[in-house]
This record gives C-alpha cells, sequence and structure tokens, in this order.
C-alpha cells in the first residue's frame, strides 16, 4: 500500500508527540490538548497554480507550510504544528525525500510538527492545516481606524523577484518566494498589542489593502517611495511576498518601528473608502487590477 | 475576485459563529474556543479518484465531508465543525449553488457548521478538515486485545452497490457511497465506554482490519456469514462502506448488541498475528488483495 509506505517512511519523522499534539501521525486523527484557544488556517498549493511545475519538492513543501502559516501570523498567533493533505499523481522515493526535508526544514526554523494527513493520487496539490495558539488579542481585518499609520512588515516585490528567478533556473537562497521568510514569533508577540488590523500580503499589496478596507469600513491614502519596492511599482499588485501588513494608530509608531529596522510606514488610513496611490513626487498612480486571483 | 464572490454568495451561509467557533469564515483563520480537547482529521476526495467524473456537486460536498467525519467518529469523537479547501477548474454558481446544498445538508443532519477554508484553481479536489471535542477515550487502533469480539456498525458492501448504482445513472436514496449515514451520536457516545480498537471501513473491511492488527500485535478469526455482506465476498475488499470496525471484550458483548440492530459481530481477534477468513462452511477464503489504496 503506497500510502502507508511513504507514511511510515517518511512523513513520520516529521511529526514529534509532544504534550499539545499527544498522537503521532498514522492513527484516524490528531487531537489537539489544550486548555487554551486555538486559531486554525488551511491553504491549498497546486502546481502550475501556486509554483511551476517540476519545483524542487523540498520548496514545495517548505513553501506550501509557509503560505498556509503566514495566515495565522496574521492573526497574531504562531504555528505550532500542521497537516498535511498530499494528491499526487506518481509518488516515488526521490519525491518524498526530498519533500520530508522540506518539512524538516520548517519545523526547525519555526518550531512546529507534522501531526496528521492523508496522501492520495491526483494532481499535485498540497493542502496545509496549519495550528497555532491564540494570542492575547486575535486580529482581525475589521478594526482599521480612521488616521491609523498603515505598515509593512519588509519591502514588498521579493515574492515577484523570487519567482522571476525561479523561472530562470535561478535556485540561490535567499528566495521570498520558494522559501518564504515569515516573521519571527518575538516580533509577533511584541507587536500584538499595538495593532488595529493585520493581514498577510499574498495577492498583493492593493487587493489585501482592499481587504482590510472593505471590512473596516475606511480606505487608504498612500505615498510610494523607492525604499518600499523591490522591482518597481507592479509590486504593489504581485503578491508572494508573506509580509505582514497591519495598520495601527499613530500613538504606538515609535515603538512599532523600534521592533525590527525592516518594518516601514507605507500610509495611512482614511475616511473616504477608497484606496488613493500616488508615487514619491504626488503623481496619481493607476492599476488595471489590484491583485492575484487563481482563476484569472 | 472569483474566490471571495465564491465565498462570500455561498459559502457564507453554511458558516455560522457559536461558542466553540467564535469567528465566522472570511477572515485569515479560524478560532476554535475551548477548554476541551479537539480531535481533528483531514483527508481529500479527488475528482475520477475518490468519486467519479460529473457526480452531482450535491453529493461530492456531502461525500467529502462524510469521509473526514467517519474518521473523526472512528476515534470516538463526533464531528462538530470543518474547513474545506476547494479546488476547482472552473467554478460557476450552477456548480456552488448544489455543492451549497450538500453542505447544508450534511450541517442540518450531523449539527455541524463550515469555519474556514480556502478556494483554488485546480483539479476538482475537495480537501475537508474536520473537528470533534475529545470523548471520554480516544479510541486507537493499537488496543485490540486477543480474544476481543469483532464487530461492524452495519453490513459490508453498501459503499459498493452505492457505487455501482451511480455508475448506472441509479441516483436514488438510500446510497452509501454518494450520501454515506455515519453512526449517530448517541449511538458513538453509548459504545465508546465498552470498546478496546476502532476504525472506519473506507478502503475494504480486509485492509482496515489489518491496520488495526498491526498495530496491535494481534491477528484475527472470521467466519463470514450471508448477512454480513451485500453483494458477495469482495464486499470484504471493496471499502467505502463507512462503517465502523470495532473490537471488544466478550463481557461486553450485550451491551454492545443491544446498542443498535445493525451491530454484528464477525469475528475473533487472536495470538497468531495473520487475518483468517472463512465463509459459513468453513472453507479458508484467499483474497488477491485486502483493500483500495488509490495508487493501485
Amino acid at each position: 500500500m503506497k500510502e502507508e509506505y511513504f507514511i511510515d517512511k517518511y512523513l513520520k519523522k516529521c511529526s514529534k508527540k509532544n504534550e499539545l499534539f499527544p498522537i503521532q501521525i498514522g492513527d484516524d486523527c490528531a487531537v489537539i490538548k489544550t486548555d487554551r484557544d486555538i486559531v486554525v488556517s488551511t491553504d491549498a498549493c497546486v502546481e502550475k497554480i501556486h509554483f511551476p511545475e517540476d519545483l524542487d519538492p523540498y520548496f514545495i513543501a517548505f513553501r506550501s507550510i509557509a503560505v498556509a502559516a503566514s495566515d495565522l501570523i496574521a492573526m497574531g498567533s504562531y504555528p505550532v504544528g500542521f497537516l498535511l493533505t498530499i494528491s499526487h499523481p506518481n509518488p516515488d522515493d526521490k519525491w518524498f525525500e526530498s519533500f520530508t526535508e522540506g518539512i524538516q526544514e520548517f519545523n526547525t526554523i519555526y518550531g512546529t510538527t507534522l501531526i496528521g494527513g492523508d496522501l492520495t493520487k491526483g494532481e499535485l496539490n498540497i493542502s496545509v492545516t496549519v495550528f497555532g495558539e491564540a494570542p492575547s488579542r486575535i486580529l482581525k481585518r475589521d478594526m482599521a481606524e480612521h488616521d491609523d499609520d498603515i505598515f509593512v512588515s519588509n519591502k514588498l516585490g521579493l515574492g515577484r523577484l523570487g519567482l522571476n528567478k525561479v523561472l530562470n533556473n535561478e535556485l540561490n537562497l535567499p528566495n521570498q518566494y520558494i522559501k518564504p521568510s515569515l516573521l519571527s514569533k518575538k516580533e509577533t508577540v511584541e507587536l500584538n498589542k499595538y495593532l488595529n488590523a493585520a493581514i498577510d500580503v499574498s495577492d498583493g499589496l492593493l487587493l489585501d489593502l482592499s481587504r482590510i478596507c472593505k471590512k473596516s469600513g475606511v480606505g487608504a491614502h498612500m505615498q510610494i517611495e523607492d525604499k518600499f519596492l523591490t522591482n518597481d511599482f507592479d509590486d504593489l499588485i504581485a503578491g508572494d511576498d508573506y509580509v505582514l501588513l497591519f495598520t495601527a494608530p499613530n500613538k504606538s509608531r515609535e515603538q512599532i518601528l523600534s521592533i525590527s529596522e525592516s518594518f516601514q510606514i507605507i500610509g495611512k488610513i482614511t475616511n473616504d473608502k477608497s484606496i488613493k496611490v500616488f508615487d514619491s513626487l504626488g503623481k496619481k498612480l493607476d492599476f488595471k487590477q489590484k491583485g492575484w486571483d487563481s482563476f484569472n
């Protein structure tokens, strides 16, 4: 039975029992033992949609888990474990060796463990459900307020640059597309008390910001400086950056900027319900689309 | 944006906030508010592998959730909510209307709610992560003991019969393949204290029983009577039955059989580490395979 062969040989070593997850992968279900609330997010990554064909399985694993974990960080939580559903047309040992190394690398960096999953035949599709403990304040998209500063946790466009490198067969690291670097737990915890709203930039800054604005009933005004970008203004609609986009009252500005040198203020929340973007000389920028949608 | 359009228009109505799940679908993550342990299982259903092409999306939804929930019941838990990851090549309103009705029907019967998810382009692939509260005793596969009775919660082969009907375009209900009927919560709770080991029959009785035997370091002896089967002896290796297969000490036999008229004792756990199957006249039955694996 191929499913059990690959789970036993490869995935088991990514799964460590601990107090929070008392059963190792291999039974019908995982168990979460808790006296705290749990935050959970799920994300599917499909070949040729979310990553290019023939990408090294090491990066497929790392990227798929990181993309799901990024959503958790956007709520102020931090990943502790995850379930993997792997659909694969024809898995072999070579694929699983590399895929497992990617899981192990993510586990080492972020202190996580694989807690369960499913392996089945199908188009290559990695669905990740990631769990974290609930933070003292769960951050949502609907609490941005007029006059909030708008921050990003790093400059935009590194995901786009990374994808272009992969398409040119340049696989040197760091590469934010194939091996996304996420906010650290320390930064996530320190930020928590200051923020009004947060989301991760997965589908493009303008699209993800519009989600905060829509849910909060506000707008935004941004003047884009060169230092916010990696490539050009299209970095605002490119996605795959996995930086945190967040808003906070002005009074917390200094404390927030002291947490990390890579945090930048890119604009202000306004009352007028539209998002206005200008270049550094004050010229209005227009975009045909706001971001990425897998169906477009 | 198609993803948000379908989530807002269809999936939101399947998602009800409650004490356990305080955030409705639509933010980055779901939150599980709990002072109890949580049991969680994940399962992917892929078109042409786990269900036939062009199956009514109502049944795709119902079946995909039921298959994942069946694993939860096998641990002694019961479903309360689930995450859905939907990969679809080209979703439209008609598809989502029917799919949503299937979700709602499952929610109505089993008292569940959709708590979050993801929608993306790809081959039709429904990945379900289902959550339940932990029962007083979490049932595992590794506790079957010598001389235990082996039970099934209903006769075998109803899944196989259901699939054959679907392939002949007979969509009348009940049909255990497209609309699986699971053990009730009352039955699941009443059974809990008696059982040593349990698993659900998803891949074939012989294969799923061998998983219990392997984990528990035991074997099994079965004499198969006609009343255990729907069709013929191949019902023992057909899978898709979603009945509970469980073992319990002899002393609990009467109490267990009084819980449901459909429960049947099909054999005994033995010490010899192999599974032996005989017909009602005592003739040994041999099978070329033990069950179903998506890769074979």
